[in-house]
């Protein structure tokens, strides 16, 4: 696809411009140290080690990796956030060793391949954003045969909850909708003109909203009813865009709660930091976003809401048909397309859910 | 300036390709009555007579003028919005008179002159979104020498106010303030890097945000402290894009209210509906985003917080220095820089206030 570089940041590359973006990653204690850990259990894989960061934003992961012993550190950063990230390389005393560039890593020329390639570029249910592309783009141009990738592996999981806001968001939704009908009312009596022709079109585009745009949540893990299915792999060293741009999976899930109700699924990411076969990490670390009661992440979950929920119990079993590909408009947005059915332990189908969801 | 059309697009339009946005400019009731009046109350102006409405939006101020009798009407709109414009236009039984035109004013071309342009070009604080650009291009091109402009002048009013929004907003900051110190700390003390070389950007971006940027409002009446100044007036019959590329007034204001608090300023706007000269209205409206109790618009006021507040009372003088443009990065929004001064009765003059504000 192409992508218009002006809108691009326009759309994207804008909100890491903020310091107070970048804080909220830096406060996000569970993602800091895996970062942390998997760098300093790992010194090996960083002493005397050339590392290219994609995408430094404040540095933290340049910094780090030059104070685990690093040779030479390319910190590349698109926004003007690399000023920032520039001076805290200075006054942390790193200046030696970690060079800031700013600009597009798909536009960077590096005067020498890395050993390592360290990023943290993982969006919403990992791939939105879309910026593994730079992550492999940079992969492909500048780590030597050798090298290793930080993190080396990324999975996505998915798995049935239950939640109040299906209920929640039909009450909205209900509620837009009556104030929409007044309205229209109002209109035609007070200004003579019949908007009732765009009822259609405005529900369409309220649903959309309220019921087809996945939620960010931070779930209760006793809101998972059902197993979680791991429904993509990455393999951070030899992943292609291609892999990537569409993740397609069918998979069934056992209920495991007595009577509840299925409101929809929640969908997550894990990565891990494992090196690479044949030079593997010594201590391997995994950063997961798996629904927490007291590790929760910025990232929190992907919420896909199902309407009307159903009643399931313990050993009903739920197959699930998912796909998400990139968004026509906007490369770094995501749709799924998500199916479901249930059988009840009796054989018993209850009628199928089908529904488009926005991944925003 | 040299526009991005696309980047134009990502920023600006996509907002009023949503029916749910149109849906608030059509229930604003000043707004629509005041439209419906001027169309209504001098159809003389309308009756057989060609219409360009720029930026249709859903098609209403087209329906009326088709309504009010007009020949033709050309409805232009550059968004989506344009096909839902379509159908109101059928279902209003108005298809024979209106046509609706997809497509940015600038670009398209018309069969012949029209006698009247009517748009809603207004933003917030009048200029805000630049888009009377897009009207005066309208007008330049394709309105006869006699043909008449709906509204037909604007006008930019400037108070002195009360608020309570400098304290939260300053206490707001200081709380991010405070957080962000145990931040540094934090990140210290547990991930071994020193943030304290950004503790100044980190301030300034959020006094920008906190104290800095203008904020919608609907001021209550009595919170207006003193005498209201007109900072700007356009002919739209003759308004250039230069006239309005930059409002520069200094003016000054008596504090009108005993032993209150000058927390800031009040901006909003009004237009009129006239006709032209040798052409007049029949019946003249205003439109009018004053502070109101129970008139309010969407639009409400601009407010611009100084810090920290004066004490002031009836009779002192404070002179303002006001000068508006349109951001660099982005021509549809503004920077305004704001000088104050009061002047007491005594003849003592109060410590000056200077900043610079975003209007977002
Ligand atoms: N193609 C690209 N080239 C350069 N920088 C990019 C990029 N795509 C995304 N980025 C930057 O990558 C950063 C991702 S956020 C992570 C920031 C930092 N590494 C940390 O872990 O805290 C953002 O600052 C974003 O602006
Ligand atoms: N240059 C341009 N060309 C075409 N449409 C434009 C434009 N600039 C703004 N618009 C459109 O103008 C509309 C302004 S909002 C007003 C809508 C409608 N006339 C009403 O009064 O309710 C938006 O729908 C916007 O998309």
């Amino acid at each position: 696809p192409v992508v218009d570089k002006e809108v691009d940041f326009a759309n994207y590359f804008c909100t890491y411009a903020f310091l107070y973006h970048q804080k909220e990653m830096l406060s996000d204690r569970v993602r800091m140290n895996a970062y942390y850990d998997s760098i300093f259990r790992n010194k090996h894989h960083f002493n005397g080690k050339t590392v290219l960061d994609v995408g430094t934003g404040s540095g933290i992961l340049a910094i780090w990796s030059a104070q685990a012993g690093a040779k030479k550190v390319y910190a590349v950063e698109a926004t003007k956030m690399s000023e920032h990230a520039r001076a805290l390389v200075k006054s942390n005393n790193v200046e030696n060793v970690v060079e800031v560039i700013e600009g597009s890593m798909e536009d960077v020329v590096l005067p020498e391949k890395v050993d390592v390639i360290i990023s943290e570029w993982m969006g919403y249910l990992l791939l939105r954003e879309s910026m593994f592309d730079s992550v492999i783009c940079a992969r492909d141009r500048w780590l030597k045969p050798n090298g290793v990738m930080y993190p080396s592996h990324a999975r996505i999981w998915f798995a049935p909850i239950r939640s109040g806001l299906v209920e929640r968001k039909e009450n909205d939704l209900e509620e837009v909708m009556d104030d929409w009908y007044n309205f229209v009312e109002d209109t035609k009596d007070t200004y003579g003109v019949d908007m009732g022709v765009l009822t259609q079109p405005f529900s369409a585009e309220q649903r959309r909203y309220y019921l087809q745009t996945s939620l960010w949540q931070n779930l209760h893990p006793n809101q998972i009813i059902g197993t979680a299915a791991i429904i993509k792999e990455i393999d951070c060293l030899t992943a292609t865009v291609n892999d990537i741009s569409e993740v397609r999976s069918n998979f069934s899930s056992s209920i495991t709660m007595e009577n509840t109700s299925l409101c929809g699924f929640g969908g997550w990411f894990d990565v891990h930091f494992r090196g690479r076969k044949d030079n593997p990490a010594q201590q391997e670390v995994e950063l997961t976003t798996a629904p927490s009661k007291d590790a929760g992440t910025h990232w929190g979950q992907q919420v896909f809401l199902i309407h009307p929920p159903s009643c399931v119990t313990e050993g009903d079993n739920v197959s699930v048909e998912f796909l998400m590909y990139r968004s026509k408009e906007n490369h770094r947005l995501m749709e799924v397309e998500l199916g479901c059915e249930v059988r009840q332990s009796s054989g018993n189908l209850l009628p199928a859910f089908k529904s488009k969801f926005h991944v925003e």
